[in-house]
């Protein structure tokens, strides 16, 4: 019998009485059991639908039997792999189950509650939930008509209690990108203790766009730039949990004093070694990505559907009268899931992932029918 | 050239500054690669040496598959068979990154500046830093002459201001544990809106003693115990990163609003399901404790070394006039790694894992040439 019923509310942070968490896309085996269907294309969460490099996994044998022991805290050889690869010392890494967690561990560093954070009106929403969770404040600057982060209207937001902006770049779910110049304007104009965060989530996707900012040399004039990168997307490891950040080495030193002791599984630490080896995979993933995008772009021309131009793996597009909620109802009854961008306060816009050539036809083929 | 020095110091908020982190001990390879050794026995971190069950890793193929798709952010597989094997139902579970991120967790839902964690002097560290990083103050209890919780100093020290009070049941790292009618008496006098987190990461080795509490039948009782557990002892899946806790429904509901949506890797949640069929496996591994305690016994007691009698998988002694910064130090130079316990405020022991027979045979073999 129960003693006496808990009253949780009353025990409760404030801060997470009102927050408001992220609801994530549902996976695909619970949507095949919910929907009763068979076959079900996946185009909502900008993952690799090309899949884990065959050399990765090829290599698993040798990482298993070390499973139980807990990972090396520091990822060593994998941050001398990145270090390498980046021409970056070692001192300047830090990783996370995620580059979410590296977000959220930025507002544990750095946000108390009379401090600000500065977010795009149409950006990925957890930015403001690292601040959110810490019971800082959000100010929201709008975007271009065009749907571009506006570094203009960033800077008009920025007060005495600015502390940290996120920018995402190429920018979810808009896959639009600020220009190298208009980035250098705008960190010579903001107070240099203003941390810039820039999440290049999907960097690899942008960066043979001549006028992408190169965040890591810039990084060399602006200690205040942190830069965070993820395994997730052009390296197909989302189930696996790794992002890190590079960043001035007293960012990192204070990120990694909180930071929990084994965020980093052994698996993530030692398959991205891997995947950063597997150049053909990494080519295969980019040319798939670049088709999908071309046959999207015409397609989406061919229906008369106003798109975004991508620099990333994923493309905005407008759902019409129906809303974004609607198509993306009407297509998961048809076993395609994309995603709506209500949270993100494009109600009229639905977001899809850029998938392989089966995946992709099959949503035009879908969505064609939706507009019959 | 750099644009301005940043002063990252002047941006950190205070509990950053002042926190002392959590060293971990260094992973094998590194050991390996500093000390020049070729054969390391870890006998640190009381993971498992046993290793990971063989039928989990012939399951491994199965799961690679769809590493490039984000993982359930929701464990379903998982939640619905813990939910089987203990009988308690689904939405009493939550999962985190490890159990150290449900301890993380908790402060981070409950913990203000003004409130107080309570925990034992002796116990694991991570309590206290998930109150220091949200700012919230830690009061610690002494513990009896045994080194066992002293139930009755930690009443001692609630206050009105009281939230969360950590208890390690057996207690690492002096593998104590409380007695059944003792919490019990504990639980009934204790204000009912105090949090009793139990930390059961060594549950299954415990669990055997007549008089060890089953919380998870006191949980009907009384409604503010939270139970939490772990892959990473028993089920030798330290590197994967999995624990969890069971708690009333809307502890869970208010502590999965702050949680990551993806926190737990898709590896760690397949093979999880996998590592709680293998009974074999389980079994194999008690049975190697066992063996392996009773070993370690006799070797102290030859040498004429106090040791406290474990309810876990790792023993606590006393490390003599040395001290045990210097036993793990000139044990380590002999290419065997046990923990010192400095940071538990325990300078005159040492703890170390309960090994396989070569690993145990090893340790005492070198600490009887210290000895000499």
């Amino acid at each position: 019998m129960l003693k006496k019923k808990l009253n949780v509310n009353k025990l409760l942070r404030k801060e997470v009485l009102n927050f408001e968490p992220y609801i994530p896309g549902k996976p695909i085996d619970e949507l095949k059991r919910e929907l009763g269907l068979k076959n079900i294309y996946k185009l909502a969460s900008n993952e690799n639908s090309f899949g884990v490099s065959q050399k990765v996994i090829a290599n698993i044998p040798k990482i298993i039997k070390n499973l139980n022991r807990y990972p090396d805290s520091n990822c060593y050889i994998l941050r001398k792999a990145l270090s390498k690869k980046f021409n970056i010392p070692e001192k300047n890494f830090v990783f996370g189950n995620g580059s979410d967690e590296i977000i959220e561990l930025l507002g544990k560093t750095f946000l108390n509650q009379s401090d600000e954070i500065i977010v795009s009106k149409h950006s990925f929403v957890s930015y403001k939930m690292s601040a959110a969770v810490m019971g800082a404040k959000t100010k929201i600057a709008k975007m271009t008509k065009d749907l571009v982060v506006d570094l203009n209207a960033i800077f008009e937001q920025i007060t005495d209690n600015t502390k940290l902006i996120f920018i995402g770049n190429p920018n979810n779910p808009t896959g639009t990108y600020i220009k190298r110049d208009d980035f250098i304007k705008f960190m010579e104009k903001i107070p240099s203790n203003i941390l810039v965060f820039m999440d290049e989530a999907y960097y690899e996707f942008a960066k043979n766009n001549s006028d992408y900012p190169d965040s890591l040399e810039l990084q060399k004039k602006y200690q205040n730039i942190l830069v965070s990168r993820t395994f997730s997307k052009l390296f197909a490891l989302a189930g696996l949990r790794l992002g890190y950040m590079i960043a001035t080495e007293n960012v990192i030193k204070a990120v990694n004093k909180i930071r929990l002791p084994f965020n980093v599984n052994i698996i993530a630490q030692n398959i991205a070694i891997e995947a950063l080896k597997d150049e053909e995979h990494i080519k295969k993933t980019l040319a798939m990505v670049e088709y999908g995008k071309k046959f999207l772009y015409s397609e989406f021309e061919k229906l008369g559907i106003k798109y975004f131009k991508t620099a990333g793996n994923f493309i905005l597009f407008d759902a019409g009268k129906k809303g974004g909620k609607r198509i993306f109802l009407e297509l998961l009854n048809k076993g395609i899931i994309i995603r709506a961008v209500d949270e993100y306060d494009l109600k009229k816009y639905a977001r899809v992932s850029v998938g392989t050539k089966t995946e992709n036809e099959n949503f035009i083929k879908a969505l064609t029918h939706l507009y019959e």
